[in-house]
């Protein structure tokens, strides 16, 4: 068990960290970043890189998925977002980046709930999940817990190859006096296709999931730029510490079943290049990014960036912002895999990730899970 | 005993946490916010929301404690305040608001402190806390340990239900070598009515005040934007830590009785809904709310905000703030239900309380204040 | 020992708190502020308040210091700043104030470093020290260690009562190749005024210079808004630890000697009221103060604030910075002692200290020493 | 071994820290700043002051080594810089200046990489080594690992002294599939000047560098106001603990060793002169100085400041920002040795690192290490 920390007489709590506090020492022989992989497997999906997008259709439209997926990594489409509710997104999205125009923030967030307001159509995101696959890049999309049940049939009769059921938090068994509630292991037992569920905030949890046959769990809820649920809800977990309990969970569950290996999704804290080699170092084996993704040309949101939570009808968790002016934009191959002329890590994401492993002499993901870390006060 | 600090040779001092270091970790099963009670009762008094009023004219008129009783809170009338002092509040409130205009915060203080030495009325006191009582509404008034003696009976008389004998800070006993203190042991045995009594800020204190027979204790002085005790005075205590060692006072004390519960009420460090469900998280039994309140249509001071301690005659320990824009102004079902297009936690204040522990399984106060914690660096 | 971080392998350093880390809780009964004496004795002079004034002929004229005298403070008078050199200084201070109108703060430095290149002319220190003796106030002067030899005789001759040997620094010995340094005990025991001399940073130069036969040690150097010492030449010490530190020494020396009591005076880290409260709390017998007088009428700065290193001639450590704006400035009676309108605690400062005394249950400030303190993150 | 945290489960780091946490605490005799000599020796070169420059083209060019070398300290061209590539460096550097004037900090960037993508002319470097050590100043010249192999053979036919190889990292042995790597230990074995080699981060990677048979390691890559290694790489060590550790493996390899004293030489964090006496408190031998000499007339960078990384290809690590204004440039001389009129430590650099000496009461460098040292929070 870690550190805990006595607030008051009686009552412990554990101290969490956050990336920003962690670093990587290096400590090995240094390497040739061309001897590196970033190469990452789940199921039977194989990336280039350990990339997965958070579901926000500020960043991921069917064809910014389809330039991701050629790109090696994994487009995540939001069953549940403006794509499966409006025919004429294009014109939609217009309409938000008009009202950004005026800087009335609230203003923004009222027209995502309007517009979250409208039905769920399933053709809509049958549409748009037969455009990715018709590209020949592997399809997966987000449901809430929810509506998985209603839902899921509908994405998995279009062609839905990786399932994400992802909320705020989300736990194994939901409890509820009226209604029938979501049952992940029994959910997950009747599919065909991978389950990646989330997020969970500590070991706890993690197992709880790990224990339904999800082939991952997601670590955290997008905390970053843009994300307020600490201060709405007083929910919170710093993300380097949320990594390395999920990751001994999956150690423990390993053990525990003798070979199951489920995969350890981050998804928040990152807020530059760093950060996701932060990520991999606590023990990720992909990280889920949002706001970093906001500049690519390829994103719908034209450099606004928001979190899933904040077209909740009642009480948003999460600001519109804009993520990066109109001269940051580039697009998304750039992003990814450079070349930079910005000395702040937000572009060539992932050629910093490979530079990282390589100065500090680590050759695969899997391994370099292993390098040492410093605290910093 | 909790984690100690020696700060120099021979000195030690205890580490205190404040709320915004502290965050809920949730892992539990999650459940349905349809399932959850936020009800609190204390004595004979049952509210739908465990929140009362910060004794400040900035946030509570008659009406408006009408209101929020309505709502399923308690409003606390300031029995020294302006409505105490003033027949023609409407007007003295206009006259602090345009001095707000120009922008001058010491003379807007300076205006507080002329108006709070005109002479108390016991008349007017008795007449705002009838238009409470006759609303149907249960009637609370704070008064100051300096003139709790001299002010109570009028109150009494008047038909108040709960009596708040608040200051910075209160001890069971207040020692002065000429003229006669306040014993509260005494003074509250001769009362009909339940009080509620502090501010404390440790388990010492908030000990010897259950053992006054109060039914709640308050922790805190109301820190936040507006108070500057800390700076003036050097006293603080961060709430986190003083509500969870006022909780063990309480469950010390529940078992020297053989069952008095007191109630812990926190009065301080809420910046936003999240710190609401962490007071409660801490061990509170209630809120004491102040400047979140200020944005609410009903507040008397249209979106300024003070707490009692501005208007001190010679040493003020309040700024005078303008806490919400003419903009965010909402009424108060709103801003303590909702719905929201704030993503920011000012409005829905008691959604987000009911939904913060819905997320981390909890169906009642008193089971959430055993919620896991984490401490943030 | 208090404790010890190794910051790395095989070595050790002390961690130190700051004041702004530190609060004072109450936890006993309160007590009327009127019960409350601030008195404080050193050798044979008593003073209404623990207040010395750190040596800056920003805030210390001869006048000024008649005027702390009454008010029951001690004025004390740099015998080597701008009314050691310069017989007009009035004029001087004005071409000081015209600079500061260019904002050019870089050409005020210059400008004192110019107007202390002028010689010492012990006629008119003798004089500035006769308008204060005369007023039949303590006369006090604080000489440098490297002058202390030279300038004494004649601080002593036109009636000095009180020296004070000061510098960023002062050991008990100073080594030197060349010429003679001075040795403390020596000088001292050749004196017939009590000696107040520092600064000290730790128990250990603590207990040297108590050993020299000083009836106070001045701890730290005046750290505050204006001093820069820690960036120029890395050294510091956080005051709440080297405070607690140096009343070690006091016990430790007051049973060495089997009665000897050296008094320990603060002079760093005061922003606020507040401040000094907590300097007491941690164990000093009075504080020395700089730029929170620089608000007084009567401080010859007209605002303007720099301490006596702002003056070196080849490496200053201190801005001179405008500490308060032309309507922040008061008279020293309502600086002192109120009635204030502002809520920062930077009016009333010792009104502040008395209610904090009486608030915690406080009566002298001996006893003050003693209350329980907290440490926040 | 330091602290370990626990940051989660089965995960532990070591805490680390940074210079602005440090500060040296006297604790010893006062001593005359006459009587301290800063001279260093490595191998057969001696210096007056520990100051070696950080190889950029910001701060070096062929004059201001020389101008260096005779104020006492090493100067250290870029062998892979501007001056390696272009003939018209002084035409070169004021497109650089030009491009400020439109405030586009990425558009200087771009300039830098495309000015670093012409070929390294070995003439170019051997004329600028020339300049040097005609002037009778010690000539150094730093190569990357990379390139050290392919440009030695040239430095030393030009007359290069001292060989500095360094790189964000450098290991003893760099691994690659393809090609062949620097054997540092071979590659120093076959040289008849001393290298020095870093940067290293930790105890085992200096003791490995130790053993290459370097005279002297670099601790840190330059980190400071210009430097973003942490944000883009996620790679990143406090210097306080880094120069405490390597000091540490200095002391363990004299022991293995019987007698070889290899030098530690600190690149970072030092924002102002109080930087520079931590660091060597900490244990460093001397300094490598990069942003605070960007203020010197002499810097070819003419108030502009980046370091190294800067100029990378595809994921440059350092901006390029304007570190001193016009009007606070001075030249070499006053820079490291006074008088200032400044009062923030940006002046006077080594005067200041003599007084802490002085005022610590250490006599020379080596004996300073072993000064006391606080921790703040």
């Amino acid at each position: 068990m870690r550190d805990l920390v006595e607030i008051g007489m009686g009552r412990t709590a554990r101290r969490g960290y956050a990336l920003h506090e962690v670093e990587i020492v290096p400590s090995r022989r240094t390497r040739s970043s061309q001897d590196v992989s970033t190469a990452w497997q789940i199921d039977a999906y194989r990336f280039d890189i350990p990339l997965l997008t958070h579901p926000t259709d500020a960043v991921v439209s069917p064809a910014a998925a389809v330039e991701i997926g050629k790109l090696g990594g994994l487009g995540v489409l939001n069953a549940e977002g403006l794509w499966a509710r409006h025919a004429n997104v294009e014109q939609v999205l217009d309409q938000v980046v008009e009202t950004l125009d005026d800087q009335d923030f609230t203003a923004l967030t009222r027209l995502l709930q309007e517009l979250h307001a409208a039905p769920i159509r399933p053709e809509l995101i049958a549409e748009a999940i037969k455009k990715v696959t018709e590209a020949g890049v592997t399809a997966a999309a987000r449901v809430s817990p929810q509506r998985a049940g209603e839902l899921t049939p509908d994405l998995l009769a279009a062609g839905v190859e990786i399932l994400v059921v992802q909320g705020t938090i989300v736990s194994a068994e939901h409890v509820s006096r009226n209604g029938e509630p979501l049952n992940l292991k029994n959910f997950i037992a009747d599919l065909d296709v991978p389950v990646i569920a989330g997020g969970v905030h500590d070991y706890r949890t993690a197992m709880h999931l790990m224990r339904t046959g999800a082939a991952g769990v997601i670590v955290g809820y997008g905390s970053g730029v843009a994300s307020t649920t600490d201060s709405v809800l007083g929910i919170g977990a710093p993300m380097a510490t949320a990594i390395v309990d999920a990751a001994a969970a999956r150690r423990d569950y390993l053990d525990e079943t003798g070979g199951r290996y489920v995969h350890v999704i981050a998804d928040g804290e990152v807020d530059a290049s760093g950060d996701i080699a932060k990520s991999i170092a606590c023990g990720a084996d992909a990280v889920m990014l949002g706001a970093p993704l906001a500049a690519a040309k390829e994103a719908p949101g034209k450099g606004l960036y928001w979190t899933a939570s904040a077209a909740h009808p009642s009480l948003p968790r999460s600001r519109v912002i804009p993520a990066a002016a109109e001269d940051e934009i580039v697009d998304l191959r750039t992003l990814l895999f450079g070349p930079s002329a910005d000395p702040d890590g937000m572009i060539n994401l992932f050629g910093a990730l490979r530079r990282a492993m390589a100065k500090t002499g680590y050759s695969d993901l899997k391994e370099f899970q292993k390098v040492g870390l410093s605290v910093r006060g």
